[in-house]
Parts: structure tokens; sequence; C-alpha cells
């Protein structure tokens, strides 16, 4: 099952016992966490976001770099740095997921907490390996 | 030392002993592999740049995904996904910088022969480490 | 033990916290998290114990290899296999301490989830860096 | 090819242009990188077995936190501990193979040297993706 058909998935399954006497409920496990378009999920967004702009900004500089045949070593260098910034974001991310979308699974309990530790298991197995 | 003093301080201790009577010679291992401007160290530069483009991609593309706030398992999947495109690039390099300017440091011998070895040395420990 | 007899379980354990009539239910969350000794809480603990007979094993035979001064590139190769091996153990491991430890304190709330999160989290940023 | 078969393939290879005129020179990189049974590649190879020795106790020490169901997030502090004890030991060793293999078979030049290139630069991948 692909995020999308999941996506589909969830709010159908949810679609018939949204709590409407208490609509905070009507946004718990699915709405939060696998479409947070309005959710503000990660906390200081925008500091992920300049964070990303910044490594963007060190690929086109790393670009640059071979474009003027820099010395190999410096370029190296540059790569060890940006992929340590992207590791730091990856680890940064993993963590507000875990703390906020598999710990809302695992109180909802059932087969979304089962999918949500094996998928962050497995993303975590893939950035281990990465 | 930075890169550029020891581009400087490199070119002092090769003046008195250039070979003029083969030009060729004389832009080895200093030039080649300290100011790479014209030298074509890098074995199919423009594959280097294309594969740094789409790295380049990636990064704007998981900036848009963070603002999209989409889930934070494909950005991570995403991640893992251009730390490892970013390693290879780093270990293409490395390969060509081992063939060619240590190689080439190495023939010459004595004390640029070490530096070219040490440098390439702590390069692979930041890699590894990354 | 499943998730669920352990978690009524620790309820009852903490209503006077030690029940001497019952010894076997004066083992807590923080005891069968902390202190697992009678607990199982890796399942299939007999193969991790042979897995990590068989990398004890390897780094005997590692030490064998520089004493014999066999071929660094054929030891360098085994190192790799011998760190691939321990990385899965340590994912297998951090797999079951998620999906058992951090899951029941999640389901118990308060400090003790943060705590146990926090500590995962961390768990997670070594091995990533190792 | 195994490495077996490398060592006969070498020892023949070389069998034919042996300089006996200069006997130092015959065990140069062929014995001393390929069999390096007496010829002391790596430098203090006794602090390598001493290494060696305190990582094997360290296995033996995680199979005896496993067999006594110590807290999991002790048992992955100690694995990060000895991954980052073993891939020391491997940057060592890939250090001594580059400063004195590698060098010694570019110094020597031809398939040799190609070959050592090739195999240091694949080791170099493995130790980066474990």
């Amino acid at each position: 099952m692909t995020t999308q058909q999941h996506d589909a998935q969830h709010h159908a399954d949810h679609a018939d016992h949204v709590d409407f006497a208490n609509p905070a409920l009507a946004v718990t496990v699915g709405d939060a966490c696998v479409n947070h378009a309005s959710h503000g999920y990660i906390h200081d967004k925008d500091a992920y976001l300049r964070r990303m702009r910044r490594i963007e900004g060190q690929t086109r500089g790393l670009a640059k770099m071979i474009e003027e045949e820099q010395y190999c070593i410096d370029i190296l260098t540059q790569v060890s740095a940006v992929t340590k910034a992207l590791q730091s974001v990856a680890l940064g991310l993993l963590n507000e997921h875990l703390s906020h979308c598999v710990v809302n699974a695992v109180r909802e309990g059932g087969a979304e907490a089962e999918l949500k530790l094996t998928e962050a298991q497995q993303a975590i197995a893939r950035l281990m390996r990465s």
C-alpha cells in the first residue's frame, strides 16, 4: 500500500466514526500524521526549512566546486559536511515523528499502531545504512 | 595550513626544480592536483555535474516536502536516497583522487607523497564517520 | 506474556506496589524494561545469542588474521562483515525495545514515556553515527 | 579470483623477473603485501592485537548482556562502542595498507598498481557502507 493509498484508506476507515461532539478529536492520528497539511506536526518548521535551504546551497556549492575542478579533498570535506547536515535533519524529523505520530498511534492502538511502528523501524534501518 | 596556503607553499617549493626542458612535467603533481582549473582531473566531469544537479533538485524537493508537511516517513526515505547519492559522488571523486593525484605524488615521492597520503586518509576517515 | 497481559499486570502491581503474595507480580514496567532478568523481553533470545557467538568468533578470527599478518584487504572485508552483523543485531534489539518497552511506557504515559522516548532517540542517533 | 589464487598467480607472474642482483627488491610488493607472514607490514602489531582482544571481550560481554536480558539501551550503547572500535581498527589497517602495499605497488607500476588501487577503493566503499 502506498502512502497515498494508505491516506485514502485511512480517511475512508475514519469517515464513519468522526466525533462531531468533540471536533478536536476529529483530527487524530490519521490527519495529523498522514496528511499534515495544516496541523503543524513539525515543531519549528521554519528552522528545518532554513537548514534545508542551507543544505541546498551547499549542494549548489559542491556542483560549482566540481565545475571549477577545485581541490578534490576540499570537495570531499564539503560532501562530509552536507551528509552530516542531512543526517541531522533526518534525526530531528524522526524524533518528531516518534514523539507525535508513533506515540499517538500507539495510544490509539490496533493495526495503525503496528503499521506506524513498522514504518518507523524500516526508516531507522534505512538511515543506519545510508 | 589552508588549501590556498598549501597551494602557494607547494609552488614555492617546486620553483627551483622545474624542468624547463620538459614543460609538460612542470605541471604534473602541483598543478593537476592542487589547482585543477584547466587540467580535467575529473573523468567525465559532466556526469558528476549532472549527478550534483539531481542531488540539488532532491534537496529542493526535501524543503518542499517539509514546507508542505508531507508524511514524515516519506521525507526520511528521500533523505536516505540523497545521502546515498552524495556518498556515491564522494566515493567516485575519492577514487579519481587516489588514481591521479595520490598516484602522481607517490611516484614523485618525498614530502608531497606523505602529505597527499595523509590528506586522503583523513578524507576517508571523515567519509566513514559521516 | 503478551503486551496486554503485561499491561494488566502492571496496573495490578502499582496498586500496592509490591505484591508479596505473588512475587512474579512484583515487577513493573520499569523492571520489565530495566531489569529484564526473567521476563523474556527478547523474542527468540537464543537466535540473538547464536548471532553474538558467531560475531565473537569472527572477532577472534580477525585477531588471528592480524597475528598471521594475512592480506590487509581480506582483514578489512572481514571487519565490514562483522560491523554489518553487529548493526543488524542492534537494529533487531532496537525494534524489540521500541515494540515492547517504549510502547508500554507510552501507554502508561507521563515522565516514564518521555524518558523511554528520549533514550530510544539517543540510541538511534548513536547507531546512525557509528 | 580468490586471494589464494591471486597469491599463486602473483608469484607465478613475478617468478621470471626477480632481480637477483638486488635481493631486497625481490620481496617488496608481492611478498610484503600478499603473504606478509614474516615481514611485519603492520606497524605496532601488538597494539592491533590488544585492540582486537578488547573488541573480542566486548562482544563476549554483549552476549552476556543479552543472556542476562540487561537493559536494551545499555546493550545498544555497547554495540555502538564496539562498532566504533572496529571501524577504528579498520581505518588504521587501511592506512597501513595504503602507505605500504599500495605505495609500493604504485612505485612498481603496471597491472599490480592498478589491482592494488582497485582493491583499496573497493575496501573503502565497503567500509563506508558498513
